[in-house]
């Protein structure tokens, strides 16, 4: 039985190990490739390395970016004084989506889960409590997922920050309990902030 | 309002100039590579280029190939007295899971569509013909989709094949083997009664 030439083959199988891309949709991307423009193919390519090559973590608030300390940290314009603890990258550009917050972020790039081993350690708390430790930061927004490991990491956050005498909120249930921030619009989001709660 | 680091922003870019991926799934796969293994995220980039450089089409049945002529040409255990005309790549491959068929094929790369403004020079018309001058191939099997086009075109090509005393035949359309009678159109259906055969 003929199958695809191996550089076929193997271009197939590179892409269905993205995640949603099954072997069909995978057949179909290859042959879209195939017939792809070289050069654009070429800027496909390329922005995979450059994307890997010049991402890291912003070693303030631990979000991507390509330079360090991240734009959103170098932003003097921003309120220093309030740090939103979010869990992951896409979580920050939903909630700047929203135009209500004029703070900085935290990325904690996960959630405690202990059903999945992911403690506290796995996260990026360690970060976020050096930030606390200067004093300039008077509120931390908990703005992790309305999931049982959100709120759990929530929870986790707020007896660790509270010692500390910062004062410790979490955005409003405005968004359905299990849902996911980055799927709501900027009304819903902008309305979680705005109903935020002491803890 | 912050917007993804370039790097982030150009991949999700790319990737949402493939077929069906949107914006939020070009993001998610973003995400999904920046988090890869850097080795893992190499060769998917790498079997873009490698496979845009290594594939061509083979220069007598037209099939995506990284040898010249691709290897089922090549294969004297195949039976050169038939060819097999569909029109994408991805049929032959349909068509060799059958396990049915031991001739050889020929690519069109697409159908005779005026609508689309697609005419017999647009697709590998004149090179199937070529593969019919010199005597050796006795029977030519139409095998592009049942569409209008597919139709259209395989009407076309059997005009211009007959007149060279060459058999040509259509393969069958029914119903499938484990379908269900009451789920399929009427054209289906009078296809399938239309070619009944004596059992």
């Amino acid at each position: 039985m003929e199958q695809y030439a191996m550089p076929i083959a193997n271009l197939i199988e590179q892409l269905s190990k993205l995640p949603g891309i099954g072997r069909k949709t995978a057949q179909r991307l290859a042959f879209f490739i195939l017939e792809m423009d070289d050069l654009e193919a070429e800027k496909l390519s390329q922005s995979i390395l450059n994307a890997k090559e010049k991402i890291r973590l912003c070693s303030i608030c631990c979000d991507l970016t390509d330079v360090d300390p991240c734009n959103m940290c170098q932003d003097t314009r921003r309120d220093k004084s309030i740090i939103c603890v979010v869990e992951g990258p896409k979580d920050v550009i939903a909630m700047e989506k929203s135009r209500e917050y004029k703070g900085d972020y935290h990325v904690l790039h996960g959630v405690i889960s202990p059903m999945d081993n992911v403690g506290p350690n796995d996260i990026r708390v360690k970060e976020l409590l050096a930030r606390l430790s200067d004093g300039q930061v008077k509120e931390v927004i908990l703005a992790t997922n309305p999931t049982v490991e959100g709120e759990a990491t929530a929870l986790y956050l707020s007896k660790l920050i509270k010692p500390l005498g910062i004062k410790v909120t979490r955005i409003a249930h405005g968004i359905p309990v299990g849902g996911d921030l980055e799927y709501f619009d900027e009304v819903t989001l902008s309305k979680a902030i705005e109903n935020r709660r002491e803890l």
